[in-house]
C-alpha cells in the first residue's frame, strides 16, 4: 500500500485556539504528520508525493466562493488595522438566512464555524495539498491499487461545503469520495474519528449516492455538539443515506466492536463498489481529547473489519493528536487492514 | 417625561471583546449609564426605578431555554476546569437544522452569535433589569404618559428570541413592544442605531402587529453583516412588516433626514397606536463606531421628526459609546423631541 503526502501540508501550524473562552495551544500540529508517516513507512508502506490536482477535485465538493475565501482570506485579514495574525472569527450568522457579506470579518463568521481553524498565510496551500494527497490515493485505487492511505493533514471531516470547523478546511474525506464517484456510482465513507464528521454528513446529506456512516462519541456532550445523532438519516433524496452511530464517551474495545459490525451491515447492505475510511486516530483511551476508549489492538480489530468488507479503500486520515502511541495505533490499524484486506 | 433606570443595570461589566481576532476594550460600559442618566436629568426628566417583573414581560418575546440559559449559564461556565471567567462562544451551528446540545459549551454557542457579548455571574440581572426598565416605560405610557425614556443598559435591539449577540442579551424595544401590544393592536418599533436591528427584525419577522423599522449603515461591511438590507421585507404573515433602510457609511443629518422621513410614512401607513423608539446615539458623527455622521443638533431633528408623528412613545436606550458628546446627543434628542410632542 502507498503512503500519500506532501511536505507543503506541514506549512500549517495553528498556535492556539479558543477552548471555553480560554486560549489554549491547539493540537492539530505539524508533528502530526512526522508521527504518522514514520508508522506508515514503519507498517511497509510506500511513499509517494500526490501531483498538483489544482482545484479540480476540490471545486466537487466545495462552493466556489468558499474556495475563493479560503485561498485570499488571509491577506485580506492582514489589510485590517490591528486584526491577529491568523484569521479567526468573531461574528457568526447563527440563523443562515442571511445575506452572504462582502465585509472579510463577515465572511470569517460565516465560513468558519468555530474558533478551531484558524487561517494563517500557509492554511490554503496546506489545505490544498492534504486534499490532493487524498485525490490522489483515491486515483491511486481507481488505476487498480486495492488500497491507499492518503496521509491527509489538516483533516477534513468537519468542514462542510462552504464551512471550516474543528481544525479542518478541504473535507478531504468528501473529495476521495467524489473522485470514486466519478467512475462508480456508489461509494460510502466510514468514518471512525471520536468527532462526528458534520462536515460530511452535511457534503452528502441530500445524496444517495454516497453513503455517509460516522461511529463517534455521543455529541450530547461533545463537539460538534449540534450534529451527530442516530435520527439525522438524511434528507430528500438522500433519506436514509446516512447513519450516526454515537456511542457512550469512554467506550472500549470489546463494546465498540458490535456497533462497528453494524455501521458495516448497512454499508454492504449498499453494495458500495469502494470505500473511504475517515481514519481517525483519537477514539484512542490516550488521546488528549479523551473521547473513547478504543485500545492500541483495537485499532488492528477495526482496520481488520474494514478490510473485511473486500472493498477497493481509500483510508483518509482524520484527527488523532500526539501521545506517545499515535503511530503505533496507526501502525496497529494498517497492520490488521492489511493482513485482512483480499480484494 | 420620567427616564427608567435602576443601578443594578450597572453591575453588567464587560472588560473585553474579539475583533478581527484581537482582544480589545470592550466598549458597552457601566459609564454609559452615569453619562445618560445625567443628561436626562438635565433635561429635566424625572428619574423613577422600575418595579421587579420578573420573567413576565422578557418571556413575551424570549424562549423559555434562552431565558434559562443566560440565568444560570454563568455557574454552569465556571464548572469547566480552566474556563475563562466571562461566557464565551467559540463553536457555533452556522446551520440551524442541528440539534440542541446539553453541554454548555455547545449552548454558549448556539445562543451566543458572537463575542461582543461576554456573560459574566452580573449579566443577568444587569440585562433583566435593563428588561424591567423598557416593560415599566410602556407601562407608564399605557398608563396615560405621552412618552417615557427607558435607560435600558445593557443594550437589546442585536438580540433574537433566543440569540445574544453585540454587546445584547434581552431585546428591550420588543420587550417594550410586547407590553404595548396587550393594549394596542398595532405597534411600531422605529430603530435609529448606527446598526440593523437583527434581532428586533427576527423577533417580529413573521408577525404583522408589530412594524419594525429600521435605518442603520449598510450592513454590507457593517455589523450585523448578514442582515439589514432592503429587501428583507419578512415572512409569511409578517411579509411587508419589516422595513430596512441602510445607508451608506458616513452618511449626515442632510441626507439622512429623507430618509427618515421614508421611514416615518411607513410608520404612519401602518397606523399604530404607539410606538417604540429603538435609540441609538452611535450614528453619531464622532462616535467611536465611526458609522455614520449624525451631528449633535442632528439628534434633537430626529427626535423631532418622531414626535410629530403624535403618538404614545416609550423611547428605549440602545447603542451609543463613550466619547464627550454622548450626553449631549441624548439631550439634543429628547429636547427636540419633547419640544415637539403634543398628544
Amino acid at each position: 500500500m502507498k503512503v500519500v503526502f506532501n511536505e507543503a501540508q506541514k506549512r500549517h501550524y495553528p498556535k492556539n485556539f479558543l477552548v471555553s473562552g480560554a486560549q489554549k495551544p491547539n493540537p492539530e500540529v505539524p508533528e502530526r504528520a512526522d508521527r504518522l508517516l514514520a508508522a506508515a513507512l514503519d507498517s511497509g508502506l510506500e511513499q509517494v508525493t500526490p501531483p498538483d490536482y489544482g482545484l479540480s477535485a476540490v471545486s466537487a465538493v466545495h462552493t466556489p466562493e468558499y474556495l475563493d475565501f479560503l485561498e485570499h482570506v488571509h491577506a485580506r485579514w492582514q489589510r485590517i488595522e490591528g486584526a491577529s495574525e491568523e484569521v479567526v472569527p468573531n461574528v457568526h450568522p447563527n440563523y443562515r438566512d442571511g445575506r452572504y457579506p462582502h465585509s472579510v470579518v463577515g465572511q470569517a463568521g460565516y465560513h468558519m464555524a468555530d474558533t478551531a481553524c484558524p487561517i494563517s498565510g500557509e492554511t490554503w496551500q496546506a489545505a490544498l495539498w492534504s486534499a490532493h494527497a487524498a485525490t490522489h490515493a483515491a486515483w491511486l485505487v481507481l488505476e487498480g491499487d486495492p488500497a491507499a492511505y492518503a496521509l491527509s493533514r489538516p483533516p477534513g471531516h468537519h468542514a462542510y461545503a462552504d464551512i471550516a470547523g474543528g481544525f479542518c478546511f478541504l473535507n478531504n474525506s468528501g473529495v476521495a469520495a467524489a473522485k470514486l464517484r466519478r467512475r462508480h456510482a456508489r461509494v460510502a465513507i466510514i468514518d471512525v474519528d471520536v468527532h462526528h464528521g458534520n462536515g460530511t454528513q452535511g457534503m452528502f446529506y441530500r445524496r444517495d449516492d454516497v453513503l455517509t456512516v460516522s461511529i463517534h462519541a455521543d455529541p450530547v456532550r461533545f463537539y460538534p455538539f449540534f450534529w451527530g445523532h442516530a435520527d439525522e438519516r438524511g434528507e430528500g433524496p438522500g433519506l436514509g443515506y446516512n447513519f450516526n452511530l454515537p456511542v457512550p464517551r469512554g467506550t472500549a474495545d470489546d463494546d465498540y466492536m458490535p456497533i462497528l459490525d453494524r455501521a458495516l451491515q448497512r454499508v454492504q447492505a449498499f453494495a458500495p463498489q469502494a470505500i473511504v475510511v475517515a481514519l481517525g486516530l483519537d477514539a484512542y483511551e490516550g488521546d488528549p481529547l479523551q473521547g473513547l476508549s478504543i485500545s492500541t489492538p483495537g485499532f488492528a480489530r477495526i482496520g481488520e473489519r474494514l478490510a473485511k468488507l473486500g472493498l477497493p479503500s481509500v483510508i483518509v486520515q482524520e484527527g488523532g493528536y500526539l501521545c506517545d502511541e499515535l503511530g503505533l495505533n496507526l501502525s496497529s490499524f494498517l497492520d490488521g487492514f492489511t493482513n485482512a484486506h483480499k480484494i
